[in-house]
């Protein structure tokens, strides 16, 4: 085990290393950058490809797209006319900062205002790696159920904002999925963390999530 | 990375050698032994609760789950009458066959047919160590995406069971999520899985993965 541990401290190490190299460089271009980070399936790249549509003309972002294989969602952000990296990891759970530097070098950094990272959906992995982010954003997607807070407690205690996505399916009554209970438990590993409910799908409460958004991109340019 | 790469070959071998403790044991002791494996809230405990509910008298099923932080799943297993032992990962994200050697230990094989492992909810690590286990069962649930098994493929490639969740969700209209393009891709990479369409909320579906269950668990008693 006293191996393992070493090894392991390591290898957080390098990626440490290169997360301050890309901290350092988006600092200095006075880019902004979040690291998303959900399950598979709670609707990153739909919230992206809204975000971006509906910031046209007010805030240029840029994608790093993290997945195990196929560039179907660098594909959908691209559709947007937004710039979009993808990364394969190639059976690897988390992206790491090494691969962040290199897509970021792909990204024409002069067009572009907040660079979001797609992390690999997994609820549990990503959040250990930090890569360089100004802030990580977590999504949850309401059929994913309300007790996911108190069980993968390290994402939620880490993120800047948590957005609740999918509200839209709660009006059908197949869902149970208490609200007020995912906002409570989060809170309590999270004080400062702002949260949002927005539907990707019908566009209800995204309004919110681009206000926060075009603020917090404002305080890095 | 060659040092990173063997320490990974270790690891994975100590983890194939209580592995195959595992397995020797529930086929001493004639039990069949299934990993149910999925995204964070795809349904393995609802399905779990429903399927012990509705063998009850048929099949008797023990149930050993995973999760990185509380009883609850465990809790909700109980309230079934079922036995269930609960391993805390603390934040490792997949369980190891170490830990299922531990909790087949603790579990009162004698009164059990069927073992089932939740594992912790994770689309990507947990397919990469083998429990000791007869098969593996995917949970998709319909709100995830139809793109997982192209995104996500090493699950989807070896499991025996693939049981795509929440189908009542698609008569809302509210989800975009094309069966059939599952079902190939899925057998694209797998071409023995067994697929089942199910609601665990809803029972419809159920009676089909039932049938099949007990037809698997007769062949290994």
């Amino acid at each position: 085990m006293g191996k393992k541990i070493q090894l392991g401290t390591k290898i957080l190490s390098a990626n440490e290393e290169y997360a301050r190299q890309n901290s350092g460089l988006l600092r200095e271009r006075g880019k902004y950058c979040l690291n998303m980070i959900s399950s598979p399936g709670s609707g990153k790249t739909s919230i992206l490809t809204q975000t971006i549509t509906n910031l046209k003309g007010k805030l240029r972002i840029g994608v790093i797209e993290g997945d195990i294989q196929t560039q179907l969602d660098a594909e959908r952000i691209r559709a947007t006319n937004a710039p979009a990296v993808q990364i394969n990891t190639n059976g690897s759970c988390h992206l790491s900062a090494a691969q962040v530097r290199w897509a970021l070098a792909q990204l024409p950094l002069d067009e572009i205002d907040v660079v979001f990272v797609e992390n690999v959906g997994n609820l549990v992995c990503p959040s250990a790696f930090d890569l360089g982010e100004d802030g990580k954003v977590v999504v949850l997607s309401v059929a994913e159920g309300d007790d996911k807070p108190a069980k993968y407690p390290a994402i939620f205690s880490k993120s800047r904002v948590l957005l609740i996505n999918k509200i839209d399916l709660l009006a059908s009554g197949g869902i149970d999925f208490d609200t007020d209970r995912v906002k409570t438990d989060t809170r309590r590993l999270n004080r400062d963390i702002e949260i949002f409910c927005v539907s990707a799908r019908t566009g209800q409460g995204m309004e919110n999530w681009y206000n926060w958004l075009i603020n917090a991109a404002k305080k890095t340019s």
